[in-house]
């Protein structure tokens, strides 16, 4: 258990009016707990030990594991959420008022369960955690780094297996497959998000996924990975074409390799992150792409594959500044251009007080197949 | 794009009294559009024709496959949100009052997507859409269990790649690649949840996943896959034992087994999901592990993991009655005893006029790897 970090969100939450946080998500979990269960929940309240929520098989481990005090167990899910309400009111008669609870409001909490926590807890004030997890989260230690770093390694093994396994005629869910063998052969938990291999007409998506669907010669592959390591991830994306690319196809990423250099360059701490934004448009505007870009060229990375800087899913964020420490992915948004594909390239980076420092490794060149 | 389906769906959100549907999920996406998204995203009003919201390089290819006609396009997520912002009004001045919008109220349906939506509609009354997704996707087409049926095959290919993979030694996370490797080589998207390969202490786990975590001699070792085929995944559990296994072992293994029977065999339509639980419970409790059962011993499963009716999830699910044409998953359930271990055995099947029909197909027997 992270007792300096538990500590720490407890003087956040005291400065931020949350009497508790409820954890239901893996990245919070794993970032207290130095460790992953399949649905994490735990209670950390302002004073006093986290509560852990599990079922009755796992108690004895997660208190051996942990040296958890507090372990609530629970045989049907009904029970579960008995657990939760009867902490609930332990904290309101403690206070002599109902609490205000701190859950994260991002894609992995589920609205059902939030839901239901309500429909429980009906006294209770819920309010977005992120003003203490972000302020916790957002600048990596130097272990956070390590754990990076080994992601990093891994991605580039999933990235040369998939470059590898690209030709015309193989389906993009075989290149996903021999991807994700690599990476789970070199020791990630899995991808933070499906595999990405989006091949000719899909290549244009604004994400992706893998499919059945055949890779053709004049194919754009655009190939994500974002493979998880003790919880921790990086991006990584990379292009090939198969076969001889067309002058068009080659313009479009030499631009994408411009921009996203130009928003690599415009990293260092004080910029706010929709400055990367600005300097990669202005690279594609020149190009003559500039009606295609979709902004978003860098968002925060680590235990979560989108984290805070994350302008296209908060606007907000668009604002917030880069600091020395955090971890940031550039290149993020598809150049799709209908009738020439889609390119896309993405990496993993630390801000270092000198500006960029990449994470991820990979020769950025458009990968010929044939 | 299932005009059928969507048609039906018309008529239900009438008799519900609901004026549109909020598409946010992979499984609803589907079953409409017979297409995945990475982020799916359609509103199907009450009356008229689906609106899908995508990104611009989309546009052309979702037109060209759907032959849909409204198609709203966004460059930003702002504008994504301004897109449905914009249907929800023109769906106002249509009904001369604020709309009721059914939104799925699952695990899938992210929090903070609901709570954007909210904000940007606050006129909107937002319902669940149970009432009519469950009633259209309760029962299974003959094509739907084709699907599941090809998503059994590939489950069987990747139990046995995992089964063969496990030795003294090996890791879970080794396991685990070696069963989503043949699974995506025999044509899966992905799996449902991820691959739990759940070893010694972990054996005990309620839920699972893979890890670091080598596989000793002694352990215990639960394999769970749900692969997904076209959107449409079945579950398939079993158990291995490295080395002989033990008395105790032995005897947890044939109660399950036995349990999961009784269950099966308490299968056929009339028959309330609950009864399955009295079942399974009783040969337990006669075999001395009683006190260790968990309740939940059948689910619904197709186009999710756990569909309705899924009592671990919504208590009141315990009343649903099966009816024929249903897909089920009997032994979801960890049995587990600490200081013997966990075992799960897990088949997905149809409920007939006669009773149980299996789609999945693995030998039940206590699999011994040395």
């Amino acid at each position: 258990m992270q007792q300096k970090r538990i500590a720490a969100a407890q003087e956040l939450m005291q400065a931020n009016g949350i009497d508790a946080l409820l954890i239901l998500t893996h990245d919070d979990y794993i970032y207290f707990f130095d460790e992953d269960r399949f649905q994490p929940r735990a209670i950390i309240p302002q004073k006093g030990q986290p509560v852990i929520i599990c079922s009755r098989g796992e108690e004895k481990e997660i208190r051996d594991g942990l040296g958890a005090q507090e372990v609530r167990v629970f045989a049907t899910v009904g029970q579960q959420m008995h657990e939760v309400v009867g902490i609930m009111q332990g904290l309101q008669s403690g206070l002599g008022r109902p609490p205000t609870i701190g859950v994260q409001f991002w894609f992995e909490t589920p609205a059902v369960l939030l839901q239901l926590f309500q429909q429980a807890n009906p006294q209770v004030k819920v309010v977005d955690s992120a003003p203490v997890m972000d302020t916790l989260r957002i600048v990596k230690s130097p272990q956070e780094l390590a754990l990076m770093q080994e992601a990093a390694r891994i991605a580039e093994r999933g990235m040369q297996a998939a470059v590898q396994a690209i030709r015309p005629g193989v389906t993009e869910n075989e290149v996903a497959a021999e991807a994700i063998y690599a990476m789970r052969k070199a020791g990630a938990s899995g991808t933070a998000v499906p595999v990405f291999v989006n091949s000719g007409v899909r290549s244009l998506w604004i994400h992706g996924t893998a499919t059945a669907k055949a890779i053709e010669r004049g194919d754009l592959v655009v190939i994500g990975l974002v493979p998880v390591f003790r919880g921790y991830c990086v991006d990584l994306t990379r292009v090939a074409v198969v076969g001889e690319p067309t002058d068009a196809q080659r313009r479009l990423f030499d631009t994408y390799l411009a921009a996203q250099q130009a928003a690599i360059e415009a990293v260092r701490p004080g910029v706010p992150v929709s400055e990367l934004d600005k300097a990669a448009e202005a690279v594609v505007k020149d190009a003559g792409f500039g009606e295609h870009y979709v902004k978003g060229m860098g968002h925060g990375i680590g235990l979560r594959f989108e984290e805070t800087p994350a302008p296209t899913i908060q606007p907000k964020h668009a604002s917030v500044e880069l600091q020395e420490g955090m971890t940031i992915a550039v290149g993020h948004p598809i150049l799709a251009v209908p009738g020439i594909g889609g390119v896309r390239l993405e990496d993993t980076g630390l801000v270092a007080a000198a500006g960029w420092q990449g994470i991820t490794a990979y020769p950025k060149e458009l990968f010929i197949r044939t």
